[in-house]
């Protein structure tokens, strides 16, 4: 039987890297909604992600996007961040925003706009260089709408082409995780639209090359928790992307559409080692707080993970292996169950204030003001956003 | 044997209703492209309408989505719209682009947001007694994006409420159309999101309410043609929102994704009289021209109706009820696509000419020199788009 | 605050049925695994539910299926289950094994075939007649392969005209729930598809038709509570088919593939009084143990009902209105996942061991040697299964 | 332009691979209906086979599965397949069929259990030896139904063990093809599920391992074709499974569901070069008549390939490539659409006619007489069909 002073070690080793984005307005196609205090600049985003951080001990640090958290200086915005008590992460590229990529960056038959997207990482490059950022992480926006719009084939041989250029341009300690997704924005094929196509495009360039999986990115229906295995085992998974999902790629907070699934999750990322020390494996956040407010959003998305991932942490493992190997389905699955359904919320509690930390961070960012604060104080200039 | 002239009467009734909103911008939540020549007032987007439908025939009247279109003079907008050749035709509510909807329209538990939600109703019916429109066609962005957010059941009920009210505004001769949508921009639940609930709805409120069918607007494997045969069975098929999509609501033209459903959604409707001389139901297209020019993209979309209608209306029924009727499955299937598989385009191409029409639209477009005269023109000035 | 003292009421009356054919070996079209003990008769089958009564008391009624559990005598069926302590319940028809409905039954174009099928429900009735069930239960396989094999209208017409002849032999105190299907066996398309169709074609009946709801019968990504809550609020919810699933119908232990999915099920049950006093909502338990023991694979079923049960009954409704009134999403999100969250399972044990239980029914299965039992026992003959 | 007589020589080429079982009876879960004329052996499947072949001169070879179609001398059954017209080709595995195999195959915990399951599979490689055939199709039923029941990664690692000892037992000619598949018979987890396993799988083996693709097993959505284009990218398609499907793997006459998505396919298979001289791709079908015969409707089969690789290859790839590089959606999908619309059934028939072969396969088949014929024959015995 594993208690919970087991897997202490490991709580305290979890840490959760939250996007800088996930604290300006998002929304949907139809409508960005609003907020008073919405962040005006990557400060400001980061002064967030602090408060995040101060009232979990969770996330320690900070993703950045470019040009989003576009900034003259990135060892001063490292300091400001330090000085906040989270580091600086993961630089996340955009090749999606501008009217030159309207059919394509990285893959466009154009090559004159394929420069302009190799340019464009080779100076996200320049600024991990500056904030000692360990990973470069690629999302495509690219892919077609339409059947005969583009020639598939050839798009991934440009593909490989662009990315094997960036990846020359990499430091010894940088990386490169190139993400995948099913649809969206293109609708009918998407370049990098599975695992598989991510998997044989970073293995073709080397080992500074990873898969980053997004949780929202999959067709209904597809066992998450066998790609986080298979990765693992593969030795090619990068980071993750967390978020939840009903249908699409709601990015909706991770855990809240199917907690069951989270947990399936982190089952696999700790069977795979994923959790253990030096592990090459980021967790992120990747989501949209289109009706809810975003500091506490965020606050509930990281506890989502560390409850999941305890639980997780608490399965026992032998009882399990023995199961499985007698051939027992609902002895196994009943192993299995009691972990998930084990509430782990009061020791946690207890974990947190044997931290420092307060035992219920949602209570604690309610009561703190800082909401009503930063309404207050964020008036004027130009909220934060997608593309803002 | 059904020739091509048996179905040329079918043919000469075929009207398609474009949208306003098909010619402005529109684009994904991550960005919206814009292009020259694109509309700057309702006017302009009449005159692209208009376009389409001098070069089709087949695109006499344009929907309004309001306030997209609002004016101050109707009567002298429709007049505009008659000296272009075309007629005013559906007016399109919209309550998912003020900060008041946030979290929701006609259900929002705060009866002052509902107020203000039927009142636009109220407004958009005014309008159409302006325009001597027919039909109010109401697809509502309500809905959740977590569990426990909201009271499903509750906001049913006070959909119900909302609904009526408005029903008790309209005229003799006014119809109500009720959208459903399986999902976007809520993502937990819609409140209405099928048909089933669509129907039950309109069904409460009398007879001059209908559903409104929008093609994209279903789970995947959904079998959109028994749905257009169950409501002509019921009597409740209003109109139709034409596009097409291959994973979500991608709003592409009609029949790109999966020109063969189209196909057989067409054969229900002409199956359940829907083609029929004085048929209640209305064919309007629903789609989003976010990397394709957008009149010849109209263009193309009216044409693959009528081109999938004509192979729809040349289907031997005569010879597919006696397979049927003798359980010969490969038979029936053999005469349903023998259908499909007749290429009509030629005879399509001397059907247009016989109407004085280009045998090739598209062609015909393209040599007009339309684009480049708009984008010349359309300087300057707010393009139209979703929520411009 | 709900205490576990204040549910106990309600999960008092909660009553589960089970069916005959859970017992009996089940499989996919690949195989049909078999395995020792399982029942050869009727009667072995009632004694297997039987058990699982005795160890949760939770399973009262057993649901038979004809032709499957056909006996000469109903009557003395019935007293065999009342000396077991549980009684008889719904009865299921049979049309879909059957050489003659290989293209349907109750939609069949052969008067001839229409009229067999409709004979075999009026047996069903006279079966109920001597065992004193209450509700007839209709699933059909009926659909098609192939576009263009059936006229989908005509036969949504033949099954009313069918619906209608069985309805009318119905006795006051009987019912008719009529499931609906997404897919399979037929996939083209099925004739009762979904909730809208089984609704339609039960209101057009009269006030003795309901629907019933399958778990596993929806596409990918649809919101079944919603469903439960809108056929509640229309008064048509007649029954409940609970099992579990990833992707089709694959029939596994209810709440075992999304167990949150379940509590929000149960959640919209006790909202819509489905578990008042006198409610008309049948639950019932629809699976195939295809790889697991199959009564304690029963007995885990009834067991996730009840714990979900009790999940959803904690729900502190007052705490959760105010947050939804006062438009405070993640309060009431949080409020939510808080009763899913409690862990029941001591609470419930002691429930169990104050009315003379077990406090673990699966424990007290394994030591109960019963399998062994019923392995060294049934030897010989022709053990049940589909179709046997 | 592409004309018909520049497609002619690729036509000639065309080869199909039908499969043995396609002949037998075959059903879903809930029915396997019987039909007259069924073959009862491996030479009456054969037989069957060869007419296919006499009808359309599409399919020169027949697939054969074991044990289904077991015989003590595969040289004399080779023999009679030439007699008759036909060769036989890819040998199938089968284990999924054996009581043994019910928890897994390859993957099994039990090392007895794996060592029945690699011992089969040298079996076939030693029919494959006495048949000539090149191919050794596997195909695994492996997975499991309940989170918790099998450690996922662990059968992974033990999936290359068992593939390893298999392939180090191929001669020089010969091939091992992995098949992925979605879901079915497995629920919760299937150890081969996309194409990204078993590109990984048989990866690690070496270049006589290749992929096998069949079209029905993947998720809603899935771009197939894209898929295609990837694997013959990376020189790893091995063969196809050719079916069609509307949900799940309903295993449908191929082009059935969606003619639009088949044809993209084959653009796809003839950009990648899997229609060149000494492709190694090999396209078989793959389907279950479970309602319409199964000779003709083998028939359809081939012929739907033949008419979907027909308006593939008059695809004008050098007027595509300007509109694609260009940028010019509306013109390339055009193009594209051009392709698939034109009718090239009166091109194909003459090309039949000029190679001796009936104008109309269907209707020569129906005038043949031959059901009748094996209907009347084949009466008595154990009729073929999955598992017998």
């Amino acid at each position: 039987m594993t208690t919970f002073d087991d897997i202490v070690p490991t709580l305290d080793r979890l840490a959760i890297e939250v996007p800088s984005w996930a604290y300006g307005n998002s929304g949907t196609r139809f409508r960005v909604f609003s907020t008073p205090g919405t962040p005006r600049t990557p400060q400001e985003k980061i002064a967030d992600a602090a408060k995040v951080h101060e009232l979990t001990g969770l996330a320690p640090v900070v993703a950045l996007h470019i040009p989003w958290d576009t900034v003259d200086d990135y060892a001063e915005l490292r300091r400001f961040a330090n000085d906040h008590g989270v580091d600086l992460g993961t630089i996340n590229s955009n090749t999606f925003q501008d009217d030159a990529y309207k059919l394509g960056s990285l893959t466009h038959t154009d090559a004159a706009v394929r420069r302009q997207a190799i340019d464009h990482h080779l100076r996200c490059i320049e600024v991990m260089d500056a904030t000692g950022s360990r990973d470069l992480k690629i999302w495509l926006a690219d892919g077609t709408n339409y059947p005969g719009q583009g020639d598939m084939r050839a798009r991934q041989d440009r593909l490989h082409e662009s990315l094997a250029e960036i990846y020359a341009h990499l430091g010894d300690a940088q990386r490169m995780v190139l993400e995948y997704k099913f649809f969206e924005p293109a609708f009918y094929h998407t370049d990098v639209p599975d695992w598989g196509t991510s998997y044989a495009q970073v293995s073709a360039l080397g080992d500074k090359a990873f898969v980053c999986l997004d949780t929202g990115h999959h067709a209904p229906g597809t066992n998450i928790e066998f790609i986080v295995a298979q990765l693992l085992r593969l030795g090619k998974l990068g980071s993750f992307d967390f978020n939840s999902r009903f249908y699409a790629d709601d990015d909706l907070i991770v855990g809240a559409a199917d907690p069951f699934q989270l947990f399936r999750i982190m089952v696999e990322v700790i069977r795979g080692g994923g959790l253990d020390e030096g592990s090459p494996v980021a967790l992120m956040l990747d989501q949209c707080h289109n009706i809810e407010d975003k500091v506490p959003g965020q606050v509930r998305s990281v506890l989502n993970v560390q409850e999941m991932t305890a639980r997780a942490l608490l399965l026992d493992r032998d009882a399990l292996g023995k199961a499985q190997d007698s051939g027992d389905v609902l002895a196994a699955n009943e192993i299995f169950m009691d972990a998930f359904y084990t509430d782990v919320r009061p020791a946690l509690a207890g974990y947190r204030e044997s931290r420092g930390l307060p035992a219920d961070p949602m209570a604690a960012y309610a009561r703190s003001g800082y909401q009503a604060q930063i309404a207050a104080e964020r008036v004027g200039g130009q909220q934060a956003g997608w593309g803002a």
